[in-house]
Parts: C-alpha cells; structure tokens; sequence
C-alpha cells in the first residue's frame, strides 16, 4: 500500500469516447482527516450515467478534464479516523476510478457482508434500487398490463423486466441483436423482445404490444424512446431512467416526434427520477429484493472485468451494449 | 325554422387552414329520433383543438372531409324526445358547425341559466374546467411557487395564470407581441410577461424565473416547451395541455430537445391530460370558480363574433393568436 492506481479523464471526449480520454497514473495513498475513512476499492461500478456526467450538470456537477475520473466503489474501510466504521467494513463510496480514496465517515454506510460480494453493487446496489423504485414507484405497472423496457440485457432492464413478469405483468424488452433478444426470453423469461438493431422498432413493438403498452421503462431515449411513445396505450406511463443514446456523442439536435402531442392526446405521464430520491423506503426494497433473489425467481447477472486498467473500455464497451446484466471492474 | 346553415369541412387542409377547406351549405333541420333531442345553437366554441381534430385521431376520431366541421355548442332544446329536457333547456352539445342538431337526451346535462350566458363556454366550460383541473390537479403548484403558463392571453391560458395567483404563486406568461404582454400583467395581474415573438424564449424565462419554474402550464409545444423545459426547476412539473404550435401545419418533423434527457436529470413529471377525465369532481370546480368569478377575484376574458358564417375565419384567426380571452361565435 504505498502507491495509489488512477485512472484520469486526461479529456473531455469531443464525440465518441474512446481510450484517448483516459490516462492511467499513480498518486500516493491519500490519508484520511479526522472523520474520514481511507478505503480500498474492491469493485467499481460501471454505469452508463457515467458518460452524461462528462456532458455537463445533472444531479451531480459535470467532470472536468484532468481529474480521476468519477464513479462509485464498492470498497472496504483499510483505516478508519471516524467513529462508526472500522477496518474491514464494507462501504459504497464515491472515490472515482482508483484504488484508494478517502470519504467523511458520516456519508457512508456499513455494507453487510455476503456472497458474491458483488451483489452489493447489482442487485442490492444502485443497479437493483434503480429497478425497483423507477418500475414500482414510478411506472406503477398492474398485473396484466403490458411493459415494455429498453436495454433490456443491461444491468438495470434486465432486473425491471424480471420484476414486472414478478408483479404479473406481460413484459416486452428491447434489446440489440438477435443473441440478446432470445437471451433475455430464454433465461430471463420475457414474454416478447423487439431487436432495435433490426430496424422498424415502431412497427415491431406495436405488433408485439397489440393492446399498447402500458408502462415503458426508457433506458435509451431517441428512436426507441420515440418508437414506444407512439404505442404507449392511453393513461400510460413512461419512466424516465436515463438515455444512453444520447450520451455518446454531441447531445441530439431534437428529441422525440410526438411530444408533447401524443401525451395530452393519450393522456401520458413521463416521469423522470434519480434512485436516491427513493433511498427513505430502501430497506423495504431491499427486503423484497432479497427475497426473490433467495427464492430462485430473480436472476441476477454480472459481467465483471479484471482489472482497474481495464475500466475505460469496460466503459466504452458498456456504451455499445457489450454487456449483459451488470458491469463493473474488479480491482486486485 | 326551415333550414340549417351548416359549415363544411370541405377539404382537409394541406399545410395552413385557409378558408378554403371550408364551404356554407343549407340542409333541412334534422328531426330527433326518440331518445333524442333537437338542438339549435346559440353559441359555437372556437378551441385549438378543432385544428387538431383535422390531423388525425387524437382522444376523438379524426375528422373527415365532407362532413360539417367539428365543434361544441352551447345550444337550447327546441325539440325533445328525451324524457329529462324540454324545450328552452340549454345544454353543451357536440353537434359542430350547424344552427341545428340532434343528439341522445342522456348524454346532454341541462346547463343552468345564468347572465352572461357566455360563461357558460368560457369559464363555467370546458375552457375554465380544463385550466382549473390542469393547473391544480396535474400541476398541483404550492404557494409561492413559480408557475409559468404559454398562450397566457388565450382561454385557458388567462385562467391559468389568475388561478395560479389566486392559490399563492408567482407567475409568468408566455404570449405573443408587448401589447398581450403588457396586458395580462395591468389587466390579469401575472407578474412577469415573455413575448415569445421577440424571440430569445429561454433565455427571457430564465431572467424572469431565476429559481427555475416548479410548473409549465404547457398549451403550445415545440420551441416554447423546450424553453421552458431547460428552466424547469428539480422535480418540476410539465401539464401538457395541447400543442397549438404543432396544430397549424404538417406534423413537425421532431420534438423538443432534452427530451428525455432533462426530464431524467431534473426528475420532472410531464403528465398530459383531457378534461372529461376530471369530470367526476366538476361541481366542486365549478362552485370554487363561480365564488372567484362573483366576487371578482377572476377576470373572465371573452371574444365573441357574430354570424355562423365566421366561423372559418374565427377559427383562422384563433390559430394565429388573435383573440384573447375565450373566443366564440354567437348564432343568429
């Protein structure tokens, strides 16, 4: 523990990332002040928000050039100057892409321990929450409605389609390619998956959705979002996760046809949200989580990647749908 | 009564309305079935809406070319085969643009009498029912917060603004020219005005709501929506209403930016809505509006033209922004 591995957003990617925006460097060890914990990281997440953080402001502020890039940590405390937490403690910080990082005490929270460790940062993370909140809590599907979710392989989609045949609902992904599209109806048990690759997405969806669809989980924007907008059944509801089309390039000159139109006409609520706005009612969900998890009925997928050196193109895959389920890079 | 002067849609309009697309014609008085009633118009409701009509389906089905133009009526019974109205009982009839008209008693609610008899299309209709349940009930603003509402000089709008007063907001209009400006601040009482003709929209919303807008009343879509939706405050609301800048023309080839984009970061609820949904709760909205009217508190704005004949280009003029407050045509 002497030198501390970074990776630098070295700069701000002009159109699409690639490895050019990113340096990996060596810092020493930071040490902890008084209230804070230094941790190590074990796990770093790998989301496509962390692309749009590069655009400018959202719920957090935008990242500049030459800092370590951002991203969240499952780590473990190696020194502890503040009162709750202890070496050995697991904790979720936000420390960017490095091994070790400091953060005050009072903001993190003991992770329990289990196993894999790495559900902390699928399922029971900001990945399985995000699920949970944005598709019961925002969506709020019935049984026997129709839902449909974009990205629908990724880490989030592939938990909100589980969740929604789980509440009884007839769930309908979209998912890019053919390989995923049977995946996510053979292991995942989705009724219907439309491949957005082959085209004609409009059209495809409104023949797999014949009675409209009453809840669409939007993980992409753009085309799709535009797509499921047109078939969206009246009183429907649209909830607005992210939109990683349009992350990875210069924002879109326009957005969707029909807004606002077909949401006075159709009477749409769209509705965006940010999981922590949620975190009052986490232990419910994390219980209920648990549960289907423990029962067999929720799969839960991981795509970890060896090594810290390895996250630019982990990101950068993950930006082209490589992955299926979640992402994240183990760090030795 | 012998015969009924009648308003052909005679062809659909290709990109503007002009008075082209529609013709005068006479046909005999219809006689009621039983059941039904036979109506004679005394006021045709002129609304944005009628030119969406002529897009396609929309929460009615679309209009066709060769039939009398769509629209409302507030009309008096003449003659009755239902056994609940009698001659000289007025009623909201959707019998479009003719002096006379049959429809099923049962689904006609006897309107009380009342001077002026115009309010009962204005702000006892469903233009002062679509602000009060649109502002309060998909808006759902807080005192003190800002409220911005589009086309503030028109129907809907000028209610919007008074009511959003009324329950202790600030608020900005959004009109076209200084003259409708300046006169829903001196004559309506909003607090700040935007003339979106002198263009600059986002950045003039901006200077007149520096702590962002928690509710976009929204009645025209397009360039203004996207204004608006840039200054949106966090968990802001968006009340689609209609899209009047969409109406008049061929559909536009794309939607706002930051769509969905901003919704997501902004956690915004963009919820569209139609009036009748809201109709269970109409007399308590009524009653609430009626003690505002009587004791002063709410302007009602009206703009009524003679002679069924003008109906094509009243309606022409509405889509250009000419009236303000609630337009109607008086029939002889």
């Amino acid at each position: 523990m002497t030198t501390n591995r970074q990776i630098i957003l070295a700069e701000m990617p002009q159109g699409r990332l690639t490895p050019a925006s990113f340096r990996l460097a060596e810092a020493p060890v930071p040490a902890p002040a008084d209230g804070e914990v230094l941790v190590k990281a074990r796990y770093i997440s790998l989301d496509a928000a962390n692309r749009a953080w590069m655009q400018g402001v959202t719920y957090r502020s935008a990242l500049q050039a030459g800092q370590v890039m951002a991203g969240g940590s499952l780590a473990e405390v190696v020194e502890s100057r503040s009162p709750g937490l202890a070496p050995g403690d697991l904790v979720f910080a936000d420390i960017g892409w490095q091994e070790y990082g400091t953060a005050p005490g009072k903001h993190l929270a003991r992770l329990p321990a289990m196993a894999p460790l790495t559900y902390l940062l699928s399922v029971y993370g900001v990945t399985g929450l995000t699920a949970y909140f944005g598709l019961l809590e925002v969506g709020k599907p019935k049984a026997g409605e129709t839902v449909v979710v974009s990205a629908a392989a990724g880490a989030v989609g592939s938990l909100v389609g589980q969740i929604a045949k789980l509440k009884g609902c007839r769930v309908v992904g979209i998912a890019g390619g053919a390989q995923k599209c049977a995946w996510i109806k053979d292991a995942l048990g989705f009724d219907e998956a439309v491949d957005y690759k082959a085209g004609g997405v409009r059209r495809a969806l409104r023949e797999a959705c014949p009675d409209g669809v009453s809840v669409y989980f939007d993980n992409v924007g753009g085309d799709v979002f535009e797509a499921a907008l047109f078939n969206m059944a009246n009183h429907g509801r649209i909830v607005c996760c992210g939109a990683v089309s349009a992350y990875d390039d210069v924002p879109p000159p326009h957005g969707p046809r029909g807004v606002p139109g077909l949401i006075v006409t159709k009477r749409l609520r769209v509705e965006g949200f940010v999981v922590m706005d949620f975190y009052a009612a986490r232990d419910a969900a994390l219980a209920e989580l648990h549960g289907w998890v423990e029962s067999g009925q929720l799969k839960v997928v991981e795509d970890v990647i060896d090594g810290l050196e390895n996250l630019p193109v982990a990101l950068i895959g993950l930006l082209a749908g490589e992955n299926r389920g979640k992402r994240m890079v183990k760090v030795d």
